[in-house]
Order: structure tokens, then sequence, then C-alpha cells
């Protein structure tokens, strides 16, 4: 992204009918979406949010508060329109893709399910890497592919989203590898288990990390060895839309250990990422400090599945709109600043 | 309202499929929403922005960035459907209706505008009252009027909106006599004065209060001796809205400061207000320290026009989708919590 761009932006933006920088945050995402895509005069996107679905081997360990077999069941309620994402999707007038990147579910033919399974669940991480270092780049090329082709569609922002009980597990353990902090400090309740759930949960992380010593300067080990099929296709979401330069907004937790990941492995993806919201789940706040962005949204969600995405590419029609739509102080006869 | 409509469309919350309270404020709003009309299966509610323009005497101090003229030049600019306001009313997929409750100038007639003036802006607050307690009844009664007729052809939400040349002066007036803290503490920069405006700002709102003396028991006279004729509009259609069941949702300081007007009037319209962001305008957290809530956005907004309750009011149709349209954990066949 070209930093001449954002001034340029800023400066139509300071020529609109309103005190200059008085709409704050939407002025700032206008203008780095003029950035990122190099469009000065954009359209507004057609948006649609990618769910990837897997399972993951950890939840043997009852580091989850609901049973493994809620990940299918979902994947149909998302089939059917039912879920969170869903609801908020259609009200953000943005679309919904949902991909089974590896549930331990065989759901034969749907038609509205993209089928990139690449097996049935990770491994159970606190015996054995979660992938092979291959199973982990496939889940990678699925994402980085899917972004791809929705670029060529012209989709002009894509949001993440994730379906997989047991997701937070990996997440933090990603999130204590890439940023450094102790597992304790990054790990949360996910859905909702109690207090010695918790202790658990934190224990399992420590326990895989001290087995596997995921090498930080290598993402995809991370990934990996304590990541999850689900965090791999939004690895390559995030990739493969920077590198056609369409703006990825980021949903909550899952979705940034995925950014760790992929600012991991190139870091210029960081430029593209627009993070929607701060998630209630424990961690999240280091994400965003190593990342260095601002979430739009500080409303308690910690739903997942692209809720939190879908309200944040709203804003950022919203913000698109501010920038194309409103009058300048010479088309309106406005008087400017005295 | 009824606190045990809140349980009962929690109730109704907790059986979608979703964990428990994972929507956060968003599953706050509906509740809330619920409580507020009492309905207990609400549709989604066509929302009106109401935006009153006055002008304010208080600007021959120089406490504003921007030239008187711009008032009636925005009340064009907002007819045009050019500014903020007009953009994010769309995007939000709300009205917007413009009300002249005292600008100086003379629209003739135009069919957009609701002409509603009770006289061409304020005396000068800083060496007369700023109205007369019966032009302060009368602004009030204007803004009430328009929110029952509101209510009455079915609109279901309410949002706030202003516009005037040197309103937050009057709104700080307002906040300091109201909150009781210092006039410093809560004296912003408006559109964007600089370091000496500011003092000026200040000692013209310090000066004032000592020559007036207003009441804080008696909120009206707040209103007439150092408010203005938009924030009285703004008082009546909070009043009116709550007397109406309807939810108001509040822009930003410029309507903080007419609900610290209104609940002084009738402290149970408070039960009605939903604040929809944080204003960078010193003196706003003042004021919801005051009324005890808590605003959704925290965007570094500081148009005013109602742009903020725009946003909000997407938000709050978020919600009540969330609420009416997500599938239950019995109709999807969804596990729940183990």
């Amino acid at each position: 992204p070209d930093p001449k761009l954002l001034a340029k932006a800023q400066a139509r933006l300071d020529c609109l009918t309103k005190p200059q920088g008085s709409l704050g945050r939407l002025e700032e995402v206008a203008a780095r979406y003029v950035m990122m895509t190099g469009e000065l005069k954009p359209a507004i996107p057609r948006g649609v949010v990618f769910t990837f679905a897997a399972d993951h081997g950890v939840t043997k360990e009852g580091v989850s508060a609901y049973p493994r077999e809620v990940t299918p069941q979902m994947v149909l309620n998302f089939l059917r329109g039912g879920a969170g994402v869903n609801v908020l999707a259609r009200h953000a007038g943005v679309g919904v893709r949902v991909v089974d990147i590896g549930v331990d579910h065989d759901f034969g033919t749907l038609p509205d399910l993209i089928s990139k399974k690449v097996m049935r669940g990770t491994r159970n991480l606190l015996v054995e890497p979660a992938m092979t270092r291959a199973e982990a780049e496939q889940s990678v090329l699925i994402g980085v592919e899917l972004a791809t082709q929705a670029a060529q569609e012209g989709i002009g922002l894509i949001g993440t989203g994730d379906m997989g009980i047991g997701n937070t597990t990996p997440s933090a353990a990603i999130t204590a590898v890439m940023t450094g902090r102790p597992v304790s400090d990054v790990t949360g309740r996910g859905t909702g288990i109690d207090d010695a759930g918790h202790a658990r949960k934190v224990a399992v992380i420590q326990q895989a990390l001290d087995l596997h010593r995921p090498d930080r300067s290598d993402a995809l080990d991370v990934l990996a060895k304590v990541g999850g099929l689900d965090i791999g296709g939004l690895v390559g979401l995030i990739l493969g839309a920077a590198a056609a330069r369409v703006p990825v907004v980021l949903d909550g937790f899952i979705a940034g250990a995925a950014a760790l990941i992929a600012v991991g492995l190139q870091p210029r993806c960081r430029e593209y990422l627009i993070a929607s919201h701060r998630s209630v789940e424990r961690g999240h706040a280091a994400i965003f400090d190593h990342l260095g962005v601002r979430p739009l949204l500080d409303l308690d969600l910690r739903l997942g599945e692209g809720t939190g995405a879908c309200l944040g590419m709203s804003l950022v029609c919203a913000a698109l709109k501010i920038y194309t739509e409103m009058a300048t102080f010479g088309e309106a006869g406005v008087s400017e600043k005295a």
C-alpha cells in the first residue's frame, strides 16, 4: 500500500461538510481502505464472511463447555441461515460462505457447503502435534484459494469467521507463542468453562508448549503443532486477501490468532487488517498490542462465527459512504472554519 | 417499564443457538428494547432521527471555530441529503427530519423543513438569560409534539440530532450545573477551537453561571438561562418518546446535555435512553456517569447532527434481529452446554 494515498484520501475527507477529523475512526477506516485497495474513488464493496469449520482433537481433554458434535450441528444451522452470523450478515448486507475444512462429520453433498476437508479434525495437541506441516500448509492454501477466487469475483471486503468447538485452546496456544506472553495471561473461558475447566485448559496448553516447543520464528511450525484447521484456513484467507489488495475484517480471538500466524509468515499482510471488535476472551488484547491494531467495536462479544466481523464490515461500508456520498463545502455552499 | 420483561427477553435470548450472553451488549440492548416497549415479539422498528437546528446568541463571544451562518447552510445541506447524518441515516435505513426550532435565518417555505421557529436564536447567555422560561417551555413542547406524532405514525425508534453553531457552550454550561462538576472539566473544543478560544469558552460559561445562578433542582430554569432552543427541542423529544414508550437513541454531547435536563424534569425517562457513542467532547463522560448509562460505540466522533445516533440505531436493529431471527437450540437441533 502507498502511504501517499492515505494523505490523498484524507484531503478529500477534509473537504467534506464537517469539521476536519470529526468523524474520527470512520475517516481513518475510509482512508485506510483507499490506501489498501489503491482506489481513490472506491465503490461500496460487496462483502463476504468466510466461516471455516473444523474440529479439534484437544476437546478430549475437557477444554470446552460444549460437546464436539456442536461443530457439525452449527454448520447445518449456518446453511439454514439460523445462526448469529447469518442474522448479522443479512443486517450488514454481506454474504456468508461456510467452509468445511476439517469437521469430524460426513456431511455428504450439501449444495451450499464448501467442502475442503483436510481431515476429520486435528490430533490431540496435548499428546502429539495437531497437524503435520503438510496438513497445516494444505489448510493455509485452501484459505488462499478461496480469497483469491473471491477477489476475482469482485468481492471487495472479506470477513473472517470460525466454528470449531475447542478452538480457543489452539488460539491461546498460538497467542502465547507468538506474543511471548505467559499462557495464563492469554487463556480465557471460551464458550463458558468454569474455574476448574479453565485451570485444566491452561495446564493443557502449557504442557503442549513444553512438549512441542513450537518455533515462533517459523509460524507454520506453530500452526502445525498447536493450531487448528479452521485457524489455518483463516491464515490463508488473510494472506490471499492481502495479496489481492482486498481488506480483511477480523472477527474475534480466533481470527486474531490466525492474524498472528499470517503476519508471522508475511509481515506486509498486517496493512490489510481491520479489527472489528475487542472480544471478551482474555488474550485478545495481547494480540492487538502485538499487531499494533485497534479494534472498532467493544460490545462484549464472544460468539465467533464472524458475528463481530459483520458489524465491522457494516462500519467499513458506512465509512466508505461518508467518503463517497457526502457533499463538499464547495458543493453545498457551506462556509469553512473561520 | 416492567423489569419482569427484561428477564423474559433474556430467557428467550438464552434459548438461541449461541453460548448464553455471548452476544454481549447486543443482548442487553434487545432485552432493554423489549422492556421499554412492552413488546415481547418486537418487529424491527422504523426509525427516525430528528435534527433540531437553532442559533445561539453566545456565538458573539467567539466560542466557536465556525461562523454563525453555517447553521442555516447546514440545514439546506441536510434537506439536499449531502450531510453526514443523511449518509449514515441511509446506511442505517432510518429517516431524517430536520426541524428549524430557532435558526437566525428566514428559510421561506421549504417542503421538507419542519418549521417550528420559536425565535431567531437565543440571547447571549453571557449578558442575559438565553431564553425566558416561556420560550424554553415552548421549545420543549415542540419536541414533545414531534415525538408524540412520530409514535402515532408507528415510529418505533427515535434518534436525536442537532445543528447549531455554538451549541457545545450551552451544553457544557448545562452539564456543569446538572452534574455539579467544574466548568473546566466539562468544556471541550467543540468543532475545533484553539487553546485561547477554549480558555475564553470556559470563562464565558463560568461568568454566565455566576451571573444567572441557575437552579439545578429546577431543570427548566437551567435550560432557559444557559441552554438553547435545539437542546430544548431534544429535551421534549426525549420526554415525548419516553411517554409513548418509544426508545430514544442519544447522539453525542448535546444530546447528553438534553438528557440531563429531561431526566431532571422526569427521572423515569432515563429508562428509555440508549447512548449511541462516547464523543471526543470533554464532558460527555461526566454525563454518562451522572445518568448511569454506557455508550455502545467509541469511534472518536464529534460531528453531531445525529451521525452517532444513526450508527447506534443500526446496532439496535441488529440486536432486535438477533432476538427475533436466530434459531433456538430446539429448532436447530443443536446440543446445549454439557
